[in-house]
């Protein structure tokens, strides 16, 4: 009969075990890491098994910016004058995730805030005190502070006072990840954590009453079987390196989006889970993103659909936008701009399709409804002559009439090649990283945390920078934490 | 430790038996009737297990109305002048599914459809060679014939020839489905099929290597054991009576919608197929509409969002237009009719808004911004009076300038109540029933159909009545094959 990939061994079949531990992690990124020292913390012994010859995961290969905030402020935030509240916080992210939203998962994160601060000063991660003001994709300063998500942008000013909550490290240019992860790296090096590189975990272990056991890992060729008395943390990451696995779980935007990560965000710790006993939960979702700004002039265009019609405000995160084109019938979508704030250099690649002394040559150009598109245009520029936009609300900020020359920049999905995308879905979990079965009880023994799982963040439409990371680490932390405390077997 | 419920039993623990079949059928709806016909027909010996008292499931609510065609075209619809081609309903299915269609699905289908067809004839199921040609959600005569999905709108229409595909059976009245299981039932009844009512499926049983080889049924108070030589057949419908399930797998359907099927769509038989080995897929997707017609006069109306924009044509298939409502900025959707259209009886419920001889003061009274929805009325009446709709390609026949009094008809999701919903996703399976791990591999012996799957519709948005009905016979026709011809163990 057909062999069983990613099945599970029998834990009644090993007789050697070859390494011995109370917690064995899989993947040393974002959430390994903060796993395993927070396990070590309270006392277990740990080894983290990484299939790459280094640490560092697809955290490393972010900004490593992490969304905090409330109980009256980080230290960064008060410094620049924010006074945050949980309040706030959770508020945002709620209507920021909307019906996807796991409520208990939000409140955990924005309670536990302030202490997930102040737990990575302790490490030795570095912020300044000072805020970074442009609307940008990423810092590109040692600044601490940024907006990164949509807070200040209708309709979630409405229902919730907006303040920054992306916490960027100090270090110039976008390189907080590097950094994020050689001080989470040393953190752990500091503690009697065993770590093996190299190491390619293969299945779990499961004994016959369905309790995860142990780990098989490829270790110079060799199989070992790991027993782990506490459980296995899976940190392995996402799926988006996987081209069969994106195309079957989230094919909406496999076929446009080039996918982002490091090359071992393969599913393999998603997999693993599920044949133990582990569920799936919303593996459509994926962060969907056209970064169309920096510059952030191209904020002053607008938007319009392939009917000539605007169908968001162009002030949200890029994320927001990318959601919002998806959902356009027709699909095309254009960004309409004026001379005055059209700037290179740019991160659209230039695809500009149409240019005109009036909106109608811009239309025609682009085969776009002349009369929908001039109506859209005019009525566009009267509100904002005035600083309002009364049908989509973006902030006076970036109101400004369209004017002279015109032009039309074409981001459709599909014909322009700048979206990228990671996933979102994976193992149905507890907010303590318990790996849930499809009853919603917890499988003995098996924990994950990050994009191993479905976890705070779970639509590109309500993202903001920092979500991934804050969640990654906020929850690897607890489910290290979790796991330690388990009663011990084996 | 925790009791893992849904958990199939262990093979090497049952001693005894109490039934011994080849294939075991969970599910006495469309798909297991179906299945069991197949298999016996085969040559198997068959036993349903169905937790009613009675056969017929989900279908026996539906109009069982079944999406048949190509080929040249069935017995009905050559007999009404249609000529339809393979390749036609094929390109049809496949725009409409879009990225979520399974192409050896769709093929597999639409190639076999004319022998499908004939099946049901050879079955005794009755279809006149006539035509129902009003735009309607059912046919309420007894009719052959009907266009149930958006074959003639745009973009369809211009992708592929449209033809009718909807078959409807000759019974007066929305009765299709009680007389469709009626002829089903009956056709079981006439095999060497052994039927158990009131029998509730617990779990399957398992062997240590992971191979299904049995079933543990309740019946009479009693757990029965039921060996299943070839395999067990999961038909055991969808889970949209499951709120807690609905609720976390499509949390953005759960809250707005009111759940169509019978109480037994509960999610067991999806439940069971996972915990055995089985993987989910697009568990989020639902069939979803708002059945804003008849009158089909409403059609003469336009859509608008919060925005007082159009976003669709008018003239598709009510599920696609909910799919579409749901994408909407601001979710407010409303119906904007002039008098003369505005006919009852209607099946809104009335939910009028606002009601004024200008459009200015209906978008006052609404809420609506007053500039863009005049703009999208004239911009519409200026076309329709030329039999042209520029922006959204709505068919002439529905094309008619809107004129005072004018109307609003509130539809918004959340404030309308005729929002309606089942399920689409549900275990993965090859087009052959064979349930698929994650790897993609089958679970040996385990077979699945109907909405127990995710079968050919994957999305409202690409739906036509008679697909769910089509996706189940046909394919609960291949489960019943596929497992009658598989060598019997045990």
């Amino acid at each position: 009969m057909t062999q069983r990939r990613d099945q599970p061994r029998k834990f009644e079949d090993i007789s050697k075990w070859q390494i011995e531990t109370d917690v064995a992690i899989i993947g040393f990124g974002g959430a390994g890491a903060c796993a395993a020292i927070e396990a070590a913390d309270a006392g277990a012994e740990v080894v983290i098994f990484e299939v790459a010859s280094a640490s560092g995961g697809s955290t490393a290969l972010s900004s490593a910016e992490i969304y905090m905030g409330g109980g009256g402020g980080t230290r960064v935030q008060r410094a620049c004058g924010y006074q945050d509240s949980t309040e706030d916080m959770t508020h945002y992210l709620l209507a920021a995730q909307g019906d996807l939203g796991d409520e208990e998962r939000i409140r955990l994160y924005c309670e536990g805030s302030l202490e997930h601060f102040d737990w990575m000063l302790a490490r030795g991660v570095p912020y300044k005190d000072s805020e970074f003001k442009a609307r940008a994709i990423v810092a590109t300063t040692d600044d601490g502070l940024l907006y990164t998500g949509s807070e200040k942008a209708w309709p979630f000013r409405e229902l919730a006072k907006p303040c920054p909550r992306g916490h960027n490290l100090e270090i110039e240019g976008d390189n907080g990840g590097p950094l994020f992860m050689k001080i989470m790296t040393e953190q752990v090096e500091s503690r009697d954590v065993r770590i093996e590189y190299d190491a390619r975990a293969l299945c779990l272990i499961s004994d016959d009453a369905g309790e995860v056991r142990g780990v098989v890992v490829r270790i110079d060729g060799e199989k070992v079987s790991v027993l782990a008395r506490k459980g296995v943390i899976l940190c392995a990451g996402g799926f988006v390196m996987n081209r069969e696995m994106l195309a079957t779980y989230a094919p909406e935007t496999s076929q446009i989006a080039t996918p982002i990560g490091n090359p071992f965000d393969d599913g393999t710790g998603i997999r693993m889970g599920e044949a133990a006993g582990g569920t799936l939960l919303h593996m459509n979702q994926c962060f969907l993103t056209i970064p169309y700004y920096p510059p952030s002039s191209l904020t002053f265009g607008i938007l319009v659909n392939a009917q000539g019609q605007r169908f968001i405000n162009e002030d949200v995160y890029h994320a927001r936008i990318a959601a919002h084109i998806r959902k356009q019938v027709g699909e095309s979508v254009y960004l309409i701009i004026g001379e005055k704030y059209w700037k290179e250099p740019n991160m659209l690649g230039g695809a500009i399709v149409a240019t005109g002394e009036t909106i109608e040559e811009v239309a025609e150009e682009a085969g776009l409804p002349v009369d929908n598109l001039s109506h859209t245009v005019q009525a566009y520029n009267e509100g904002a002559k005035k600083g309002v936009d009364p049908v989509f609300h973006k902030q006076a900020d970036w109101l400004a009439p369209i004017e002279s020359t015109f032009a039309a920049i074409d981001l459709t999905p599909g014909k322009h090649g700048n979206y990228v995308a990671f996933t979102l879905g994976g193992l149905w979990t507890r907010p303590t990283g318990e790996v849930r079965q499809m009853s919603g009880e917890p499988v003995p023994g098996l924990y994950a945390a990050g994009r191993n799982t479905c976890g705070l963040p779970r639509r590109a439409e309500g993202y903001a920078s920092g979500l991934s990371v804050g969640d990654v680490t906020f929850f690897g932390r607890m489910a290290g934490r979790r796991a330690a405390h388990r009663e011990g077997r084996g």
